[in-house]
């Protein structure tokens, strides 16, 4: 499979998993890498991933599992992503890498994309959505309470700040055009069964937005890190995991920094890049 | 002077400043150093420290003051406290320490502590309170939207939660007894005026509340900082510095790290400490 012109297609280091990107859209950076890294998923789960763009961060938590859990049937993602080119490059990637049986995409709004009703019934330990697990599927809804898991890498900037760059697309991506701290914590909270956990990457700047919107829809944040580029710099991003239902206790973890010296990763950065 | 038998005294390695505690009510830690040092201060501010103890907040920030703040007049503080004993400690450790002249301490709850009209008519840059600038002035009540700066190193635990201690006045020092950190957040944003920085020291477990409590009050979270033990541990501090009227746009500086190695401070620990 050759990428038409404006594709190139880089490799995950992550046994031979390669992810086909438009440069004019969105690449994906450290912050879906660190993400991928900081969700934690076990056997059976359902893991929803939103505003997930060329697929990325299920893509990479797919490669990162180890062998036992990636057999088929074991661990399912679904990823929710609302431009229609970026759903392609998504589903091509999943193809390409092998992981279609695993990882479907669906083109939606994370603010309508939900069944009108309750989950439908599906058998024990499988996702209401499994059946579409393959590229070309056409699965248009997803099953409120149904998931284990969801991630999320949303648009950072407010919708009305900051300069919002040439194609709506990317503005699409960057900015809370579509999708705001609101929309993410209300689809979270929506997907969630009881006791699931949302795993989201963000700005620090956006703290008091995002305690808020979590806290109003009943996601009790229990772990946080945040990520410095420098030990000696501010912090540039913030990992959050909430627990649907959970109480709101906040465990800060020992920070993490990216760059030991200018152009150097540390130790642990090189390890989470494979 | 000499304290009686519950008390003793102890050096704060600062220009030869003292303070008298009684450690079976309470004695000043970690919190309170980084909380003065945290705190900025410039010519001409009046600062309100809540939840003052035995003093040691004003105590040590006005010991930080460099030689021509700290003239008679340019910078002036109040402290609050609801226990008696503990003013009585304060004032005394004041007095001792020749600094009676810029720092009072009111007995009071600062639920209740303010005046109930407006800030009474004062000279330019002089502080409302400040004609009680001696330790046995009667000064009973604070005037609303007076204050540059407002210093807290409130209670941490939730007031059902946790053990309380078999003595209560520990317990309204640690326990959210008498003062609650809405009860804060509403107590700064009263003192406060417009564009005046409230400084906390708090657990970052309770950073929802905290959040939560300062957006409520119309204070602005720009800037925090966690304190580490050690480097690769969780957070056990948190810093917060919040604006009355300013944007909720925070920034998380680079980590506080407390100890290099068990038993030896940080360079950084080691300078806060004098």
């Amino acid at each position: 499979m050759s990428p038409d012109q404006k594709e190139r297609i880089d490799d995950l280091q992550r046994g031979g998993c390669r992810i086909i990107q438009r440069p004019e859209l969105f690449c994906f950076g450290m912050d879906a890498v660190l993400l991928s890294a900081w969700a934690r998923v076990k056997s059976a789960d359902c893991v929803l991933d939103l505003c997930s763009g060329n697929g990325i961060v299920p893509i990479l938590m797919d490669a990162r599992l180890p062998e036992e859990l990636r057999q088929e049937g074991s661990i399912h993602f679904t990823g929710v992503e609302i431009n229609p080119v970026c759903v392609s490059l998504a589903r091509r990637s999943a193809l390409m890498n092998g992981q279609s049986e695993r990882i479907c995409f669906l083109e939606g709004d994370i603010r309508e994309i939900f069944h009108a009703g309750a989950a439908p019934e599906t058998p024990d330990g499988q996702c209401p959505d499994v059946s579409a697990g393959r590229p070309d599927a056409a699965c248009a809804s997803i099953a409120p309470g149904a998931y284990d898991v969801v991630t999320v890498n949303p648009p950072y900037m407010t919708g009305d700040g900051g300069l919002k760059g040439p194609s709506p697309e990317r503005a699409i991506a960057r900015h809370e055009v579509l999708c705001t701290m609101e929309d993410t914590a209300r689809a979270a909270a929506r997907a969630l069964r009881q006791g699931g956990h949302l795993y989201m990457v963000h700005r620090p700047h956006r703290l008091g937005d995002i305690f808020h919107a979590l806290q109003k829809h009943g996601l009790g944040v229990g772990r946080m890190r945040m990520v410095h580029p420098f030990s000696d710099k501010e912090a540039n991003l913030v990992l959050i995991d909430a627990r649907k239902g959970g109480k709101m206790y906040v465990h800060v973890e020992a920070p993490l920094t990216v760059y030991r010296e200018t152009g150097v990763y540390t130790e642990e950065l090189k390890a989470l890049y494979g």
